[in-house]
């Protein structure tokens, strides 16, 4: 017997027929033994109905005062599927009861439509459990320090329940949703990536970032503040498999470095198409230049990726990073105005036809010649690198896009991702 | 200037766009120097669609488990409209603010569905309407002492602004609705019937008990103990006429004797064909016997309204009384199952095709000869009159259904209530 939290997504939650399967799951735990905790989204669509009417009553949508009145609105999504849920669960004959994020509480700063977390009281909930209840806990909402309804941002589910059984100290955390776990690379690009069944915390940050989008990526790293045994595995199993082969579906994120000294030295291929590079060539190698170009970008709200700066020559340098592709003209635009001119050059150069591939694993740590086996894949099929940074247990490159499929498959075979780990 | 209390029904916020109307209204009236609490419902057809969801999962809904579930739902309604609203005055320019009933808190006991408010604090609104603005607050529901969330039953939004208002000692409560006022009677079956420009809240609780679905009967119970000034009005007028016109337009709900005294004695005929009548006969004259009978019927859950014992002969009597017409042949069947056999008789005897018209009217407390006259002009119409109850400002008669119409057109001519009152 354990104490569990299972997340179930908009698409699980999406009609009453699927709420009772969800319930008649969470019920095939229960009668395991398992005390159970259960966090869903509101139901596939709904957030949006919702956010959709508040944008024909009211177009703006900029200060704190709308942006309570969204979090106000967009906060009954949650409600209704946990009180639905909830019905579901108590027509299996279970006792249930649902909170909202301010009955917890879970406590949030006031930062609206984009909260975070900062703590969660759990008195009430462990005394449900003592009596033998199910509880199920609004994802996505929290509660601030003057009584005021938060959320935490789109895809916040996921940190709600990792923050839940982080709170609870659960002993595993399983996030229910439409894939069925973590993939050594996009099977759509490549056919023979493999499910990982395993993957290490710091690993997955690394892959969440950058765009496998299989679980929200705060919610990974207060995984791995708290070190909550997290698992993500797929909702459209039959609720009735049986329940020793749904516990081990999927794939666990871990925390413990043992068992992944075992496994290969790389886990994954991530890739990205969204961004474009800029560079600015000629500038002078002087203290303050890295903040003088990307305060204005930053101040101009553009987030920025991959930063690089090479050595300098004859006391200029060159200067590149990569931003979202679709701020690269307002990007330049902000260059032109704001930074070339203090800086005694105007040569800005940049593409957006580009891609980043990177590969991404624990091992890396200890492992040497790992960059060097990436850099001889992609030379073997002809692919010119045009830029690299690296981090401890990732080396990303930017290539050309209509590489990346090539380049994807390339490294996947590269480092034998297709087998299964030794 | 003001503290004025509006309540808008669901039809009035039954699209953004009504909702855009709802926020100019309300923007009127603050533009005009008023401190301004709205209280408005679901928007129309919500919670029925959420019950239904409910009902999908759940087919059950008797304990209070359940109960406490469907209020979770159900509650999620009104706090998208307040939201909604909230936003569309923000749009207008107006500081907005808004709260679910949890967050006032607006106190209430612990049966959910039908829970009763108990208190509500009125510290945060009133710092808001200090800083000026407008507050927005759910209908309908309230939190109970332990934090879970309540409703008051279908119609409790009329009960919450009422409470609202007393509790912030508001000037006048208005409530916005789909009829313009209250009647002298039904005017779909009197044409003549007159819209009453004020009428007391003693004569408006007998008027809304016998089916003028005009108010929730609770909030004007709590109106009149709270001596709030209610106004009914109508939501379908354009929300720009002039605010002198909108302030006298429909009908007020007083508590001051005096402007009473020279209105007329009778303000309105109430009818109703919902019951049906049933009669024991030669029940023994002893002490306990009523008692003996309506706890049956209560114990199964059967409201009884008009209830009529008459005095022995030979320490026999008749008893009777009615109830809802949808529960006569279960009322019959629970008088013959626990009721007869103790009684020594086994003569019972009833009626589902009749009515109940009544002349209410504060008046009649201080003028004789009111019920006489009411039953000349039936006599008059040949109509035979079966059963009559009378209170201090009320008398009923139980008739054939098939004269309804008749008694009631009668009864509005004898009373003068087509002529505008004097």
């Amino acid at each position: 017997m354990a104490l569990i939290v299972h997340k179930y997504g908009g698409t699980s939650m999406g009609s009453t027929e699927r709420i009772r399967n969800v319930a008649k799951r969470v019920a095939k735990w229960v009668r395991a033994g398992h005390q159970m905790v259960v966090v869903p989204s509101a139901m596939s669509g709904e957030t949006n109905r919702l956010l959709g009417l508040a944008k024909e009553v009211s177009p703006a949508r900029t200060d704190a005062a709308v942006q309570r009145e969204l979090d106000m609105l967009a906060s009954t999504g949650e409600q209704v599927s946990v009180g639905l849920l909830a019905l579901a669960l108590q027509a299996e004959g279970l006792p249930a009861v649902s909170y909202a994020g301010w009955q917890v509480p879970i406590h949030t700063n006031d930062a609206y439509t984009k909260a975070r977390i900062e703590s969660i009281e759990d008195a009430r909930v462990r005394k449900d459990l003592a009596q033998g209840k199910v509880v199920i806990i609004t994802g996505f909402q929290g509660v601030d320090g003057q009584g005021n309804i938060t959320t935490l941002g789109r895809g916040g589910s996921d940190t709600s329940a990792v923050a839940v059984a982080a709170a609870l100290k659960a002993a595993e955390c399983l996030i229910y949703t439409d894939v069925d776990g973590v993939y050594t690379t996009d099977p759509r690009v490549v056919p023979e990536a493999r499910r990982l069944s395993t993957v290490s915390f710091e690993e997955m940050l690394e892959m969440a970032s950058m765009g496998s989008k299989v679980l929200q990526i705060r919610s990974v790293e207060f995984a791995g503040k708290y070190q909550v045994p997290l698992r993500v595995l797929s909702s459209f199993t039959d609720w009735d498999i049986p329940i020793e082969e749904e516990a081990r579906s999927g794939t666990l994120i871990t925390f413990e470095e043992d068992e992944k000294m075992e496994q290969a030295v790389v886990s994954g291929i991530a890739f990205n198409r969204d961004e474009a590079k800029i560079s600015i060539l000629g500038v002078p190698d002087r203290p303050g230049i890295a903040y003088q170009i990307l305060g204005a970008v930053a101040e101009a709200n553009i987030e920025v990726d991959v930063i690089i700066q090479n050595v300098s020559h004859d006391g200029r340098t060159d200067f590149s990073f990569t931003v979202h592709r679709s701020e690269y003209a307002r990007t330049i635009d902000v260059l032109k105005t704001s930074v070339l001119p203090s800086l005694g050059t105007d040569r800005v150069e940049g593409d957006t036809r580009i891609c980043k591939v990177s590969i991404v694993g624990i091992g890396m740590r200890s492992h040497v010649g790992i960059a060097s086996k990436m850099f001889r894949a992609l030379s073997e099929e002809g692919i010119n690198i045009q830029m690299i940074s690296t981090s401890e247990i990732k080396t990303s490159v930017v290539i050309d896009e209509k590489y990346m499929e090539l380049a994807v498959r390339a490294l996947h075979r590269a480092f034998d991702l297709d087998q299964p780990a030794g």
